[in-house]
């Protein structure tokens, strides 16, 4: 069994790795950690889990989480990167949901996240973990930068536009719907009911911390030369992100469903819907699988992807632990085979 | 592997009976019947399950269905009853999630239903599948009558209180909140989300169906002579209730928070939570769970009782799975470990 | 004109006192106090009342509060009291939508508020604003203190009922339903949508502040030796509140309908529906409206009253402005002929 | 006293023409007709109209309804058409808000809509019914076309970019997100809670109705030449539209905030927020503004335009009203001066 830990098991990405863990067959969950919550019972402060999970919240503590064979970050910003050198020292691989090692160039890291950075020398060792595209990386890693939960949408919807360089890369258009549980678990005005309920807007149009991630991630795919418009918005529903992206087709006569259904025939977590579908968040909410529709609007050479994800699975915990599975040679699937909820 | 058989998919029922059953490690779905989407894929229809499930939609087929171990009528009030009969005869087991097998005195059931019973000898063949109450009679029967989603919430909520004679059995009071999909997957005014969306309001108030269904079960638990005053709302949510108790104490020196713990602790599917709780209608969302907190406001003589599930789940399909597994020997929770999604 | 001022004008009582305000044809707004947005256009900091309001938020100063004929209370509790006494030394009229005014009995009140009382000789001279009560004494009242939303509901609820001496005093419940609007606009993480949408709970069984206010009211109708059950519920939409409320009736003869119906025929606020109807928060959404249906349910004794109001508005700042309107000898609807948003 | 009409008073802009005309100083309700609803009570159908309108539906009637100064048809596609110039003959003004006379080619409506036009020779007597474009033809017409929902949001953001000739033509983006009360007030699955509550999805990719309606309109702002990929969402919330748009700019040192602010400062329904901002659809719920921010991204050449609207006021029956406004000479807000509902 796989002993594991997780840090910051107080937030939405914690509890919800804690959801998909306690059921994993391979893993036990060995330490969780939160300050807030030391000394209370996981399942008194998430009585999701009453009767599932015995575990009990301890402060951090870096003897504890050396002792287990990974260990999950589920923290703010800025938390992994002060601990990932000494759990790796001690052999640990680290998987981190925070952004701390997604972005390779470290003065843009800086320029987006507002702080220096703790150890630049481990960014280039950790791999970016979206196995679609990784997943070779991934098997031999120690250390995981699990995307972001916009950037696995956006991503995995362009991929076989920019792979195989069908279209024009400096005219890219993301626009892009998240749920409010994407704020995170943080008392604030703007993610109250009665702020964020029965309402939609846009926000961070002139710049959102994922940009730079997301256009990293599709220069690799590409020749690079890459140029994204990208606007987030808020939708008034818990979970789920929807990416309708924009693209300039070169060539009219592709056959771009095939080339999407090739692309992603052997992917267990991504879905090429049949011609003229429209992906529904709700058809991947709890699950972690990625929806993809592509339609091209009065035979134009506008492409319009649809792309839809659970943001808290596929965009956060589900993905991190599709990665674990990978580096510790499990199927990659094990834990993970659950059926969205609907209605 | 049991041969299961779904009638009526593509109601809520079904649908969830569905996700449910195609990750149960005994159980094949070999038949799914629906008139309207017959020669459909069931993943076509609903893609939550796209990748999860090859079935395929039929006609309503008394020989496929016949072939099955056991057949689940996820249909309409007084379709099950058309059918049970030469299913019985053929050996197969049935489970009805609907309510024609719920009543006793077929009269009653004529009067709230509507309609003349079609096999009205086999109603007390049938056993009514509240396992907490019924469990050794569900293991040896052939027939069930799967309790509706109000009675099960209201039921655990009063069943110690009842079964130890503890209050004043004339003046009973449930006040239960439904989310919406109880309604079903009809399309109709009331259940829009313009007119249920953002707004409460209570219904039925006069007579519900599910009153004579609550009625006979208390009666059966104590010494009879129950009544209650049953009031269903409608809360703008999806899936859950919260049945919300009241009943007047006898002796006010009894340790109620005692009597239900130790009532459920052998229950796996009923969280007796701890003194000073609210249940919280999202923690059992997707899951079987009942979860169940007792209060006495003032120390006064007046009980209030807080009762939660899934309507969906324990409230229907997974209660049906429960029966299923005690029907066939297995453990009573297999293919419903699951954890309710929070957020 | 009236010069109205509004301290606190940045929560949502507050918000919905300038929504009215702006549009009363016999008010100027002169003063809107906000410590936290002093110094900001109010509708910067509210676009809905863009091009509708020039008033800027100031810094809490007595001299311009005094300087207005009359001053809204739309703050936490607590703070009224402080100033209360000053402005009514300069002729000012006050009307408080917090606590501090609402209960007679100086010791109660602070065992549910924990703090001391600033000016207890003033509670004496405070009129509690239901007009539907108390008309004449608001007519010629210095300082009202506001009903709390949920005593609104459920006193116009029971009113007839006590008023008559038709049901048992000692055993009244009042199982009630509120939109998290009512938790203010408060950073706080029970009312993220996150945590508050698609749920239902209740909450604060064990004792909520308004139930002292609303034992005090309905004492106050009849002939006392009430006992209310009162239990709180979270509904998952913003506005609204739905009371369920329970009585034993003595004497089941009575015409439960016509006795409403006369009791209210000439209130402009109160619309009792007509028998069988089931009123719908939607239907008072933005109204000052409150609408009330009566039931006996199987014709047994026990009877439900049905009363919803929209919490800001007939539960908060609109009463405040019927109330305002007695005081000035205005029309007693005047800027509240509103109709409220469907769907 | 204008004497109005209104045919189709049952769905939810004739309802939400009901709330604003009977407010109205200047307008009598003289018939509402409904086929569905004939002989009740408006106010018994409409409880949020209860105690304000004492109109009672008919059947249509061309005699009653040719009595009226204007009628407004709140009636599905192609049945203004039918009883159009029947009233025109009678010199009534007639304001229909469907899409019957909004598309002057008569064979690219007929594609669309799937009909034949049973009055062609009036579609180009119809004035579109867009005050901000075509105030001068709105005094003096007869016959009114109301805007779509999604074209008037649309057209209003893109209005001074296309009128000054600022941006590239043929690449122009309209990625639009609408409230479920957009699709009216039909029993149909698709609008359950349960299906499109909590969930997101585009519709109608590959081309909805509104498209010919927002090209014809973009091509009469400017120079012609337009090709707009419009794609329609639908998002989990009641109320609201919110339109981001997309276009190039030729000229970066334009200063398109300043080109905004001026284009709309004499208007009094279209308010442009501040550099910066992010317009919020909660801000106009239920009032008849539209409220714009500009974006340009990184300082590049695509613009963003953010453009909300309340689809049933500004997008439906307010800017009805303001068209009668204008038709009768009567100040152009009357009736209108609602403030948004928030929260």
């Amino acid at each position: 069994m796989i002993q594991a830990g997780i840090v910051g098991g107080t937030g939405y990405t914690g509890v919800e790795l804690l959801r998909i863990l306690v059921l994993h067959p391979q893993v036990d969950i060995k330490v969780v950690t939160s300050r807030s919550d030391a000394g209370k019972r996981v399942d008194e402060v998430y009585p999701n889990l009453s009767g599932l999970c015995d575990a009990v919240f301890t402060e951090p503590d870096i003897d504890l989480l050396g002792a287990c064979d990974v260990v999950f970050f589920a923290t703010p910003n800025g938390t992994a990167m002060q601990s990932a050198r000494a759990l790796l020292e001690r052999g640990v691989k680290v998987i981190d949901l925070s952004a701390d090692f997604r972005i390779q160039d470290v003065a843009e890291w800086s320029r987006w996240y507002g702080m220096e950075h703790a150890c630049p020398d481990l960014i280039s060792e950790a791999v970016y973990g979206l196995p679609e595209i990784n997943r070779t990386a991934i098997q031999s890693a120690q250390l995981i930068a699990c995307p972001g939960c916009y950037p696995t949408a956006v991503q995995l919807g362009f991929l076989p536009l920019i792979e195989n360089g069908l279209v024009d890369n400096a005219h890219l258009i993301a626009d892009v719907k998240s749920g409010v549980s994407g704020a995170g678990r943080k008392a604030q005005l703007t993610s109250l009911m009665s702020e964020s309920g029965e309402s939609f807007k846009a926000y961070a149009v002139n710049g959102h911390r994922h940009l730079p991630e997301i256009t990293q991630g599709l220069n690799q795919m590409g020749n690079g030369s890459i140029k994204l418009t990208f606007v987030p918005h808020l939708t008034p529903m818990i979970r789920g992100i929807h990416a309708t992206l924009y693209a300039q087709l070169d060539d009219l006569s592709v056959d771009l469903q095939t080339i999407y259904q090739q692309r992603y025939e052997r992917e267990s977590f991504v879905n090429v819907l049949a011609a003229g579908s429209h992906p529904d968040t709700r058809n991947v909410k709890g699950g972690n699988r990625c929806q993809i529709a592509i339609h091209r609007p009065q035979n134009e050479n506008t492409v319009v992807v649809l792309s839809v994800i659970d943001n808290l699975v596929k965009g956060a915990s589900g993905q991190a632990v599709q990665n674990m599975n990978l580096m510790f040679g499990l199927n990659e699937s094990m834990g993970l085979e659950t059926v969205a909820l609907y209605p």
